[in-house]
């Protein structure tokens, strides 16, 4: 399985593209110097403590999974090591691999699981579900908590789409589907889930819903959370099968306590989605906007007055730096229409991508209907390029991400979503923050994810890493954005997930009342804290 | 306050309409025969037990509240004894107010109630949260379950606008508002929520938060729960803030579990939801398909190929016998659209109604995306007089239910959502389920709340009352018809909600595990079981 698995410490390494001159001489002027390179440590030099795993639970595993499902091979462990946050790679990649589970565990199906948790309640083991790896919120690093040993309990192994409904137009995936073989699956049928995030080459499907997760045409397909209509969830005390039909007024909506879990409270192994027949037209394009302030008008218009359904499915504004950067390390055709937007007095404008997809005359008519309102906050087309451009290089900026982890920066991406009424202003507060916190760095952001009522805001900040301290450095300017986000009314996260990351900072979120919630949900489901340990639970 | 509420036995007596001869005739070729009147008693023929407020508690609440808003009156006790189901009206009329609190309060704001929820632990006094007293699912009796005695909070003081946000579109509104009451606030600052339940005239905000709500325009406007972004509710351990921005990532949605909390966890104070500004454009229009059959397709394709934002805000499809009993009761204009439509070839055809609200330019092209639509499965259109007269005659179905239980009649109704591959067989079965149970009676359903996987299903039943055993009788078919509503794959309710009256079948919805985590929220949040007891938990 681990063939579908991106690289040890990064990402793709085939895939990872050399930094463009042009913009490492715009960082240097920014920085002021450029660092040393700090390639990563080969594998073989990766420390490791020796597995914990008892040899009692480790035959009952073997019992109830074979021994071939069952691994403390050291390849195996430190590649269930981690996620692939900034500081998963730093530690990764200077020979730490402290998070590694005891053993790597391959259950076939839901029973298995079920018998997995089992044997873990009685020798006192800590489970870390595992699906694609891709967790930036330390989510995936085996803490026992005050079990003996933790194991990571590997996905792969349910990759099954269970049914398809044509006339409901649902689809039942299981949890171990990565984003390709979902689509692959589903497409072979005329059907698509439309859910891609940046993480879709390796993420699962379950880890999308245990998650809450959003990808990129949220705008136009819904969260995966909007998307799920039934959840089946292995949890230490029994099995929860939650969901009817396509709504319900049947009580608190209880697969809400599942969906976005994240492995504490269970172990979610299928579930049962909206999905839509692969669309008969693709429009994808791009949009100069005159500033932020207009571009942020402009996506509220598309938000509020077309709203979702009549809204691109794809939106997404960078601000002028995220602008100037991508015109940087576009091509020729980036530097003409560079030159073609400061003709139009938008030398400092703002990038929108625009996608639209489904049935050709709906594409058109709401192409036409966004254009006219684009245009009336000054927007100027750009043509397709721009947007075939976008799509080419979607999932791709994990693996620009690894180059400038070679080359000694400090590369990290953060994001919230707030109100329309809030953004402008949390907006500059982040980017102050960052700068105050770190002094010369590169923050570029972009709007996504459009609701009525908000949008997404998501923060990649570029700097010369601390190399005496990457941890310390990185730690502190997280705290500080987050307590801004959350004084100017963001979400501690749209959808990057809790994980360790956020744990604190979601208590502010939820309340005193709120955690003590999420207290009994756990303390029902796993009385004994087997279920990833450290993960969500203030 | 008690100006703003229904009838004490039914709903608006000005507004009770005579049956129209016609209708009486068909019935009584239906039923065979037609029964004997069945007035209700008069207010003071009404059999009330002595309160058993404790004079403690009493005093307790005075002190807190003032005296003017503590009674024991007897009209006011009768007033807030029951919600209005059927049965609930049934024995109101015969006189028994069993379901009466043994006091009403009527606290100002959160502090307030936050004191009589902590008097309520200290004395043991049971607590019914009551907002427009049209639960139809026998939310509002006052069960004391372990406590001493019981009181209904009445929530009409909580009657305010709290804020409006105008850049991000969200009203925050108080518990306590009817409908007339939000729209007149919302309205006169150029918003609507949208939100039109049958009960709209005198439901509360806080009663459709906590119920999970869909009004008749949900198709377009959003169900309750995905119009809510933050929700305030005192419980007896202290308060819930939940929900930050548009969406979020950041764990489970702790307020879904508030979202359709009945009662039973805590009382709802206030909530901050998606507003719209007040449509420039409404068309509202009649149609007719030349079958069920027809009518579900051409539905579905409204759901699926524009789905929301492009599909109809509102959207109904009425069965044959629904048809033919609208047209029925209608007067000249449904007369001659009758012989119209049966020279079309649609004598047995479903009439539909569709409504479209915003700006002209969208309501026009939408309109014109639906009509080739359902064109495309042979709907004729009928103009705007039908769908004037809908709207006309929106909310005053609950009048004419008064007439016929005046005439001695058997008149419930009931609901529920399944996907689009179950809702033809639903709908069959539901049908001979009721008429086994129930002997010769008028079924009329229609199809309503139109989701991309499926739709609600909202059925009418009349019948001759069972003037021996009236609430057995009911009883009986509607446990069957639930059993045959769950078998066929479709929730137990799709907005009236759980109460009483769906709390078995609810265990059967969620599962033992499902259970087992709404009585782990309930015993943290209300250990000593003082909130709604009897409603929601099973």
């Amino acid at each position: 399985m681990t063939d579908r698995a991106p690289s040890w410490n990064g990402w793709e390494p085939a895939a990872r593209p050399p930094l463009p001159a042009a913009a490492r001489r715009e960082l240097t002027r920014l920085f002021g110097s450029w660092p040393a390179p700090t390639p990563p440590v080969p594998l073989a030099d990766v420390t490791l403590p020796g597995s914990a795993l008892p040899d009692g639970a480790r035959r009952e595993f073997v019992a109830a999974l074979g021994e071939e499902h069952v691994t403390t091979d050291r390849t195996e462990r430190i590649r269930h090591a981690a996620g692939r946050a900034y500081l998963d790679l730093v530690r990764l990649r200077s020979g730490d691999a402290g998070g590694a589970p005891d053993a790597v565990l391959r259950p076939a199906d839901a029973e298995q699981i079920a018998d997995v948790l089992r044997i873990c309640v009685g020798r006192r083991v800590a489970v870390v579900p595992y699906g694609g790896g891709t967790s930036v919120v330390g989510a995936l690093a085996a803490d026992r908590g005050d079990q003996r040993a933790a194991v990571a309990l590997d996905l792969s192994r349910l990759d099954r789409l269970v049914a398809l409904d044509r006339v409901a137009q649902t689809a039942t995936l299981s949890a171990g589907m990565r984003g390709p073989e979902v689509e692959a699956a589903l497409g072979g049928l005329g059907f698509t889930l439309g859910h891609f995030p940046q993480s879709y080459r390796y993420a699962t499907f379950g880890g999308w819903v245990a998650t809450r997760s959003a990808g990129q045409a949220s705008t136009g397909y819904g969260r995966i959370d909007e998307l799920v209509h039934r959840v089946r969830c292995v949890t230490p005390t029994g099995e929860l099968d939650l969901g009817r039909g396509p709504a319900s007024a049947a009580g608190p909506r209880l697969i809400d306590l599942v969906v976005g879990s994240e492995g504490a409270l269970g172990v979610i192994t299928e579930a049962t989605v909206t999905v839509r027949p692969v669309p008969a037209a693709r429009r994808y394009e791009g949009w100069s906007l005159p500033g932020l302030g207009a571009g942020l008008e402009a996506f509220r218009a598309l938000a509020q007055r077309l709203g979702p359904g009549l809204a691109p499915d794809v939106c997404r504004l960078s601000d002028p730096d995220e602008t100037r950067t991508t015109f940087l390390l576009g091509g020729t055709a980036a530097r003409l229409a560079r030159g073609y937007l400061a003709v139009r007095g938008h030398g400092a404008g703002c990038l929108a991508i625009l996608g639209w997809e489904g049935e050709p005359h709906l594409v058109r008519y709401r192409r036409r209907a966004a254009a006219r309102l684009l245009e009336s906050y000054g927007g100027v087309p750009l043509g397709g390029t721009p947007g075939a451009s976008w799509r080419h290089g979607r999932f791709g900026a994990p693996n620009l991400r690894d180059t400038l982890l070679d080359h000694g920066l400090l590369v990290e991406t953060l994001e919230t979503a707030a109100d329309w009424s809030a953004l402008p202003a949390l907006y500059r507060a982040v980017r102050e923050t960052l700068r105050a916190e770190l002094g010369r760095v590169l923050v570029m952001t972009h709007v996504s994810h459009l609701y009525r009522t908000g949008a997404s805001l998501y923060v990649t900040v570029l700097g010369v890493r601390d190399r005496a301290d990457p941890v310390g450095q990185w730690t502190r300017a997280k705290r500080a954005v987050t307590t801004t986000i959350q004084s100017y009314g963001g979400t501690v996260t749209h959808h990057h997930a809790v994980g360790v990351d956020h744990r604190s900072a979601l208590a502010d979120e939820i309340g005193e009342r709120g955690v003590a919630l999420l207290r009994a949900a756990k303390a029902e489901l796993d009385p004994t804290g087997i279920m990833n340990p450290g993960t969500l639970v203030p």
